[in-house]
């Protein structure tokens, strides 16, 4: 095997070696059907058996209360900002819902709702280039808007909620695309949560979708079928043929994670990881100007300017000889961005603080 | 590497050898990347040029005027069922759409499409349990429809559209889900045509979309943005993040295909193959029961049933013993399907025949 990379990219993002060892060993034969787990049927007993499984272990993980559903929904988180909208708002005749601005995707998920009602925004940090999760006054949230929409990590901006807002009743609905299953959260703050699968989860072509039951079965009659959660609910997911590859290494992850010690384990790792980077953040006396103000970092995501864009490319490309690859931070902010993923290793971030060090030092 | 079965799934089906251990081959490390495939962005210039080249493919092997767009779309097949009618039916005022209805998914599609306007079905074969092509008169067709859609390939049933219907400029839309590239298709006697990528193309998770670029320009308003051919074909695909990782086992089928002679050479083994199978059913002197009548004949699937549900079960069992998986018939018909894409080699469907044969002699 060629020598891995240390994979910074944001997503699809690195898988921890175990995984990808299992995916390789049993390529050609699945559980000795002599076939690949890419080529037999999504109705194959193996593989309805392989899926309400990964479902059973996303409950136990996230100690889901057995009121929540968890569904398998094709096209990404960004597919939810179609789907949260044309299936929750309805859930009150305003036909209208609150958000918190505080990102690209905030943004994008503001504009797809629109479609389909009116959208109220409690509070935005767009004026502070989102470098941090806008306060905002829990008065504001109307009981009769049909949910409230946050993003729960930034990850362009390398922002995060540290507490979640209470919304008195309001059904809380969170983009956790960037952090699912990365820290303790109690899931019942929320009535319904979704993430794309290309960060912690599996490679993409899928979103998980966590939705109370009680918020089925309002979706608009234009809601297309396979858009429809009550429909994928009745369904387990199956309506039609699932991407089965991303299901399969989703299912991978999720044991390789409850093996680890589940959610509370990794977030200690995880804590350790950020912990790291952002040290050597704090530690160049202003050579590395990070975004996210202190009380929103993200230990998802790290975002950070250097003094010059010639200090930039340089920083990336003696990054890329050290075997640092995917630091370039996403064209709408520049500068560099860390993503520090559930499949990270401590050592790979051990190594890119290292090198901040060392790059400093030389170079501040 | 373990024996591989004979794969004869109706979808996620198999993929030829070659494929499949290039796969594998290159797993842990994409072009040098030290990276995976699966763990790169589907941003990154290796992925950008992957995915344009696939798109460059599709339109090299189905000989594609330059006046088509081609897009690769979020959840399968079924997708484009609410997809083709949200993008299509405010065409033309009417907003109404003419089908055929010959199975199991014509059915769905025109389900799908009643939520977005008037379907009107032109000719069904319903009443004999879709064992063929419903003759249809083209003095049916109406100037006025939006468009006139039609399943070219009825996988549950067996079925195929021999020649395709005149449709006297009324776009034709093709559901060839279960045949795309299987056989010599002049494309331009198609507005639009549609597959769920895992029967020809790669593992599930996405669906091909082939659209003459006039058809653009007239969604829905409420057209979620990642159900938009327009804005599909604006960001070529990219609006957000694909299955990179079906995408890229598309290119490398692609490319096999490519070097085999394209697909008048593998339209020359699917006839081979069909005919091997066809052949068994027809020297059974009645023994198999093939569903589809003669003139309708799928050579991407085959179906049939035996004199019993006893001799049924015996067929399925020994199927198994002899290596021959996936050849249950789907719940909707019962009996048997044998699922030949083009990733089958000849030597599987040798092996099938013989084993009908062989079945015959000793329980006929």
């Amino acid at each position: 095997m060629t020598k891995r990379v240390y994979n910074f990219t944001a997503g699809p993002a690195m898988l921890p070696l175990p995984v990808m060892q299992r995916i390789h060993e049993e390529f050609f034969d699945f559980q000795g059907l002599g076939a690949s787990v890419i080529e037999i049927s999504h109705r194959s007993p193996e593989f309805e058996k392989l899926l309400f499984e990964t479902e059973d272990l996303v409950k136990e993980l996230l100690e889901l209360p057995a009121t929540y559903k968890v569904l398998f929904c094709h096209g990404g988180g960004q597919m939810q900002f179609s789907m949260v909208p044309l299936n929750l708002m309805g859930l009150k005749p305003a036909r209208k819902a609150q958000v918190i601005e505080s990102g690209n995707f905030s943004e994008r998920a503001i504009e797809e709702a629109r479609r389909y009602g009116a959208v109220e925004i409690v509070a935005t940090s767009r004026d502070t280039k989102y470098d941090r999760i806008p306060p905002f006054d829990p008065a504001r949230v109307d009981p009769a808007a049909s949910y409230f929409h946050i993003t729960t990590n930034n990850t362009i901006m390398g922002t995060s909620w540290q507490t979640f807002p209470e919304t008195d009743g309001v059904p809380l609905v969170g983009d956790m695309t960037s952090e699912i299953l990365s820290r303790v959260v109690d899931m019942t703050k929320f009535g319904a949560v979704y993430a794309g699968a290309q960060k912690n989860l599996a490679p993409p072509g899928f979103a998980l979708v966590v939705i109370r039951e009680d918020l089925l079965g309002h979706a608009d009659p234009l809601t297309p079928k396979l858009l429809n959660y009550t429909q994928l609910a009745k369904d387990r997911s199956l309506t039609n043929t699932v991407n089965t590859f991303s299901i399969y290494v989703a299912r991978l992850m999720l044991e390789w994670l409850k093996n680890l010690g589940g959610v509370p384990a990794i977030e200690a790792v995880n804590r350790r990881k950020a912990a790291l980077v952002y040290r050597a953040l704090d530690d160049s006396k202003g050579f590395y100007r990070p975004h996210a103000q202190k009380d929103s970092r993200s230990f998802m995501n790290v975002t950070f300017t250097l003094p010059s864009d010639e200090l930039l490319k340089k920083f990336l490309a003696e990054a890329l000889t050290r075997g640092l690859y995917g630091l370039k931070g996403h064209a709408r902010l520049g500068g560099v961005r860390a993503s520090i993923y559930n499949g990270m290793p401590v050592e790979e971030c051990q190594a890119l603080a290292a090198f901040m060090d060392d790059f400093c030092r030389k170079n501040g």
